[in-house]
């Protein structure tokens, strides 16, 4: 049995960091030893420098850890680095975990969209991760960043691939989002008088993201093994809409697509399709890789929030009416769990991928 | 100044009929005095019968009224009836009180699809209300029935109205709804423990509704005035993706259409067209519609029902975030009372303009 | 008919100035010129300045007031200002604008403890006003302060005003409250993820303001007219225990109390007193004051915040549930509108007994 | 290692019932043979048979069991029988059970208040358990039955054993409570626009429940072993009001008690009371018994139902808050999960403590 490996997490404090630390606790892969936050909570111990808000109780392991500023050289033990931090702050130190030679796996949106960062959704396209193995093959040196997709995205993505894997290209998709509070974060997050009684039909930056995430992910590796190559508009159109609403947790989102290819499958396959989907991730037997990836409810009224987000401890996607679309071609609704795949979940089977593929 | 027009509710007890109730209070053109429920509650003084959950308190003039059975004959002085009755009493039982000559104004879906009877939503089709004095002219019978659209689908074609009058037809539309729990009524209506941090994604033949009655709404009264011809699935495809969130009132839709003609109008001039529709009920001057038809918002987060119901008293339907849309033409969202201008409300309006017409 | 006084709000842009605006808009006796707030608004026309999320629309009237900034020069016309100071700026404006001659009515926390200072809920405790022209006839000066109870407070001691006018002193008093969210205003106020769910069992300073407060507003005027004799813990004892819950508006009290007189009083004869008093801002023609103070209700399930809330404009309180307590004497639930009576609709009604007193 | 005691489940698919299920899913002292119900549901399979709505996955090894009607021969192997039925049909179906020969541990009112029937907070006074051996060694007869508490009762009285134990009799004791949702079951259980925005502060019976139930769980069996002594209202005097809230699971309490002895207890003293309290149930080393009886929480703000009902995965009491009471002695906030030890729990961990007593 391997030693695990030393992980630190940028950010620790924050809603996303608070995740993180959760989903390390008794890891059989990585030991949490460093956790770094702002100057405020540098030197303090954990439990007095942070306002823990989760339903899940501070693990203990985490509590007299003596809180690190956010700089690599604190981190130089760190076989992985998960980083929760705001992307008015992620920008400057992640570039500089890098260059010190760390591998960062990132929550921020900052680096997304660079050419060259593979942007992760780890149940949909960990291929793209390769593109690490053939940095570090060029290059030499041993520090990079994964970026981790937004929430709302990887909920998306989830039932695409397999379809396209199968039916060929989609060349038109649509979503319509009803997503969680706790995506927001909480200082504040969203205002309560704002979403009692109330839904608020608009999220900051957030559909440009789906839009523009979606082609990244569903993209390829370049033939020179430097870049993802994006999906053009011409390939596939994509149209978001994004709803906040009065869920804790769990994003749900209506989709339709089109596939480009005549006839368009029949609904039967379709489903089967899902059905059978199995990520790359439970096959490389990572430990917390959902061993049903998509599941397929056939009732009428689900998925529902409270009721399925958990499956598969958050990493499984839900997937139900599916159903023909008199516009485009069918439509379903996917519901994922927006602080798991969505979000420090994606990052620690990302980091876990990474190590099956001894990229760490 | 002409008498008031005597007013009978059916189903008065109920959540529907309770809103008639409150909105004939000091009403300028109807007096309501009769009301009518099951056998349980004949004989019984109103107040006695109901288990009143509206936020505004009982009028007193309803208090004391005695229940009457849902008979015609216990109508036969009314100029004008509202039925609130639940589907499974509604057919029979309006059907009955058109052949005893009574104008009937329904919120019960079991006459929407009949092709001579029409389906109104009083800020878009008026119009429609023509087949009736062309029935009377024929028949030389006065009793007819007029039907309330679906309420979801009320919302949805306030916008397409001065939209497909300005620039032609539209081809594909979408729609997924955010719907209030008041549109399930309370007996039980939809439990606490379904809606509280949950969404349902699911509202029983809410779907095929609103594809359908889109689709005779936006149609035309024939030439021999006899029926409305519906729009055909080739005029136009509607789909609907229909979803129960924890709003009491004001259901929210994200819709996205396609105009037939090509080039598609300018956003500029879609916005324009919005603004400034005046729907007809408002020309002819009728008490409770809307000043401002569609209220078109500008911030970004509207409309919010929370916020936003109430404009022009639940008759004002409230757009905002028009944009392009990369799939279709045009997405925007569309906030509408439910139980006003998609609902009990809406069957005031359609009175008040019978009365305009002098149908009644 | 005489002249509208002049009337101005500071604090403006906040969550209790955007009510008193509300309550402003075509009042009858008061004129609103003056608009104070911060001066990054200072300058701008208040609709540029202000965040307006209430549910009804911001007044036309208002609109185009171009801000000022919190100095009492700029308010010289003013009969009468509103404050809705946050509590960290209060202090030293009021204090200013008092010197300079102004007549304050404010719904901050900071002079309620000021001895000579009237701490009054206007349909309770209007003959602390008295105060007022004690000092105007000592002073000769014009300016004064009169301060809005804490809203929690408001709802407790409307019901105890005529029960120890009738059966003499309550010498034991406990309430637990499930207070609405508005209360805690909107920047951020309660977060959505810390309410949804959920309930905080604690408000910081409440419990202590509603001991404190309850013992002044059933005080008396002192002898010599120059403060308000508190009721001392002896007289009184009382216990808060605070809430706060997913409601939007209004206050739920279940309070309890043991009158000092033994034997106690007849329930039926509590019930009785609640249903009969009227306040005296109501015998004195006040525009706001409650047709009905005290809303006794029967039923067992009421009073309940999203039926109630509204009675009289929320100016009314709601009594229900009075029954016998095996501990004390009695006990019962109260509600009322936290943002009305229990704050900016508290302050509106003070200004109008102030009028009809002559004390502006 | 023991063989498994045999199990079974009356009223299985109701809210109660499908708790059993979850509860005994993987128990190592229980096998689940036998589910009963309605004749409506008798001889389906139960996944066809239950409208399954919990949060976890209904468990592989129950959805095959054929349905059995609710007739003792059906259940003759069973060891122990957990009741989830509703109270109407309880009370006669129990009773047959009992004389079939048969252990009921029930979740119904029905028999709460017979003398010789112990009602067992199992954190609490699985002395009462003592009647049942009693019971048997007189009549030579196998068939008993026991209580579980009101959900509500439960909380309240998990604090009150150990002061109590401690500090002598409590003499007066005052709750008032914010009740979740999931505690009124769901056919229908609380209609959401009921709930929504909103408190009902009323539950029938619920009440009287609690006063009445506090008095037999704190009370001692007889001398003669034949019955429990309920104490006396003279030896305790408590009120209760109860209020329905907008919250899935977790009931809060605000209690206030005091104490006959004089001078009260030391605060510190209270709280180390509490701290230290640990149940018999876990010193019999019963597998569901928390390890921490009473989560004594010192942050003003807790203990909130979303973060800490499942501490101890539910069987954990959490009590925040306690601080001095100006009208009684001592104050707090309680809170439990009341589908956990407030109700199926409470059955499980009671049959443990059965088995550990060698009672079953």
């Amino acid at each position: 049995m391997a030693a695990k490996k030393i992980a630190g997490v940028l950010g620790a404090t924050g809603s996303v960091g608070q995740r993180f630390i959760l989903l390390l606790a008794d890891h059989p892969d990585f030991e949490l030893r460093v956790l770094g936050a702002s100057h405020r909570s540098a030197g303090k111990k954990y439990i007095d420098a942070v306002n823990w808000k989760q339903t899940d109780l501070l693990p203990e392991f985490a509590t007299d850890i003596v809180v690190s500023e956010c700089k690599a050289d604190q981190f130089s033990e760190c076989d992985i680095v998960f980083s929760g931090l705001d992307a008015d702050y992620a920008g400057a130190i992640e570039k500089k975990f890098v260059e010190a030679g760390l591998a960062v796996v990132s929550n921020a949106k900052n680096y997304r969209r660079e050419s060259d960062v593979p942007l992760v959704v780890p149940i949909v396209n960990p291929e793209h991760l390769d593109l690490i193995s053939a940095k570090i093959e060029k290059s030499g040196k041993r520090g990079f960043i994964v970026c981790i997709s937004n929430c709302s995205t990887a909920g998306l993505v989830a039932p695409l691939k397999p379809l396209v894997e199968k039916f060929g290209p989609i060349d038109a998709l649509t979503t319509t989002t009803l997503q969680a509070i706790s995506g927001a974060g909480f200082s504040p997050g969203v205002p309560g008088i704002d979403i009692l009684d109330n839904i608020i039909p608009y999220i900051g930056g957030e559909e440009d993201k789906m839009e523009w995430e979606t082609k990244k992910i569903l993209g390829k590796i370049s033939q020179d093994r430097s870049q993802i190559d994006l999906l053009s508009p011409e390939e596939i159109k994509v149209s978001a809409q994004c709803n906040r609403v009065a869920v804790s947790d769990g994003h749900t989102e209506c989709i339709s697509l089109r596939f480009k290819n005549r006839p368009a499958p029949a609904l039967e396959d379709v489903k089967q399709c899902l059905r059978e989907y199995v990520c790359d991730a439970y096959k490389l037997g990572c430990h917390s890789a959902p061993k049903q990836t998509i599941h397929l409810l056939e009732q009428n009224d689900r998925p529902q929030p409270r009721l399925d987000r958990n499956r598969d401890a958050g990493y499984g996607v839900s997937v139900g009416r599916v159903r023909e679309d008199p516009v485009l071609d069918f439509k379903m609704v996917v519901l994922s769990h927006n602080t798991v795949i969505g979000a420090a979940g994606a990052g620690i089977l990302i980091a876990e991928i990474l190590l099956a593929k001894k990229l760490i």
